[in-house]
């Protein structure tokens, strides 16, 4: 099977939203008149991003999943995106299966896939997507304001949970890995909570690396501080049960740090004013999507952590660098 | 240095045409009103696209030159582009010399860097350009017809000449191999060709994998054939001097099969009809960039070639293709 070949099987469509998809030098698309373009890439590479054992069909659907979790976080509506494959070898079993979990996910947002390109090379993934937003209404990194509330959507930590049950560091009953393993996988951008918070949130971004290195970029380019209740954060972990020390004792330390610093969860972490406390719950409502309220944005720079009692604790998480030493 | 100094460090430059650049979820960019997006993506690897010798603001400038090469195809102007980076690890000489070469190349089109991705991992560059062409103006591939003229940009095979000069099966002396050199790792977009084109040339591709596969894909998707002049395909060979045999005679079948599959040339191939002959040499000279007619496009499908007296010459041309055996 031929590069051309490989292209027309598994990645052409009939065009619908395009003018001109796959198959010309470029893919022409027509924006609506008054909005902006939103645009977003994402590389995956084996073994940084995804387990070389993954299922196509979940990789596939993680690739552009990732890809849509950045619109969710601008608050702009998914149209279209380029995927371009670095692959060792055309595996036509690989490709059914990839191509399948990818437009799964595209055809339920109604993205196209418009172009892009193949090569052979070792395992890589980059899409880049593009989405729209009416002009000054797209949700920033640098709108949080001290006072705000401070929200993240679902669920933090199982995907880390997952992979420390594949590093083989913890141990789960088969349901509940599962259940981790899926939302590793197979995250759940937040598209329609974004499109909801439009006029709502003052910031948001997606949750990538871990929340408390993104909730840092929302700090740092508000210029602003934020403080999270710790038992409210440590409910966010859905697998929080199975988190256990050798003596059986809930291991508080370790689902503390898979949910404030595990990475892979794309979900949206965001902020807004505490008048607007109802007008955010019935945007989780329209969305289908549970939000939960962790804390507040203050004037102070940097995170705190406070217990129950309202007293700090001290401790460090480390933001997943894809350079750091 | 972690993924966000160095991001901060090469990457990072004052936004100017997009609203929103480099460091949020999303970059955000307001397209003109009444243009249509026109957009394009490349993965480079190493080893297969360039070799891992190359120097790397060489790489940055060929990086983003084999994108623009698809925007010159449809006649769309540059706009903006994202970079998606994987790399074994964050060398400051390297990334120094590559952002460098990038952004050169970028800043002479008005091209801005908006967003991207960087992580660790086997090199690979992945750009994905946006430019924007005014409504049923774009040239796309399936415009030839039978009658038309068919034209090519610039010189062509030089690039796979210093590619077996690398392999160590050709010897060129040093200026002839600099030179050739020079086009295979910095080929030149034409961009203004393709801009000068528009209205006049009735399909274009850009020449990536050998003049035979490209114009193939105008035939195909035109449903035409076309026949191409040997004698004056040769003569686009630049190096053509240095193409000799053993016993010093010029080696016509190795130039020819460089001019004609040679790859990695990003010259246009395009075609118009006769009448239109002083308007594509006004194109030409109005972009600075030299065009040769080298045969017509038939109604007959396939590619044929043909001797200075209209003899057919059988020969079979593999065209570049990423996965054949």
């Amino acid at each position: 099977m031929g590069e051309f070949d490989l292209i027309d099987r598994f990645f052409k469509r009939p065009v619908t939203r395009a003018t001109l998809g796959v198959g010309d030098d470029c893919a022409l698309l027509m924006p609506t008149p008054g909005m902006q373009l939103a645009v977003s890439s994402d590389m995956l590479v084996e073994g940084r991003h995804f387990l070389s054992t993954v299922d196509p069909a979940r990789l596939g659907h993680k690739a552009l999943a990732v890809n849509l979790s950045d619109l969710a976080a601008c608050g702009a509506k998914p149209l279209a995106f380029m995927l371009a494959l670095a692959l060792p070898r055309a595996d036509e079993a690989w490709l059914e299966g990839f191509s399948r979990g990818l437009f799964a996910l595209a055809d339920a947002h109604g993205c196209e896939l418009i172009g892009g390109d193949t090569t052979q090379g070792p395992l890589n993934l980059c899409i880049t997507v593009l989405g729209e937003v009416p002009r000054e209404q797209a949700l920033l990194r640098s709108g949080a304001r001290a006072g705000d509330d401070l929200y993240v959507s679902g669920t933090l930590g199982d995907a880390r949970l997952a992979l420390e049950v594949f590093r083989g560091t913890r141990a789960l009953p088969l349901a509940a890995f599962e259940a981790a393993r899926a939302r590793m996988e197979q995250p759940t951008p937040r598209v329609a909570l974004g499109l909801a918070l439009r006029g709502v949130a003052t910031a948001a971004a997606d949750i990538s690396d871990g929340l408390v290195g993104d909730l840092g970029h929302i700090l740092k380019a508000s210029g602003v501080g934020a403080c999270i209740d710790s038992a409210i954060a440590i409910d966010l972990l859905a697998s929080k049960a199975h988190v256990t020390l050798a003596s059986g004792q809930f291991d508080a330390e370790a689902a503390l740090e898979y949910v404030l610093a595990g990475g892979d969860d794309y979900e949206l972490v965001f902020t807004a004013p505490p008048a607007a406390r109802d007008a955010v719950q019935a945007a989780a409502a329209r969305a289908g999507t549970p939000v939960s309220r962790i804390g507040r944005i203050e004037a102070a720079p940097g995170l705190r952590l406070v217990d129950a009692a309202g007293q700090a604790i001290t401790r460090r998480f480390a933001s997943f660098d894809h350079f750091a030493g």
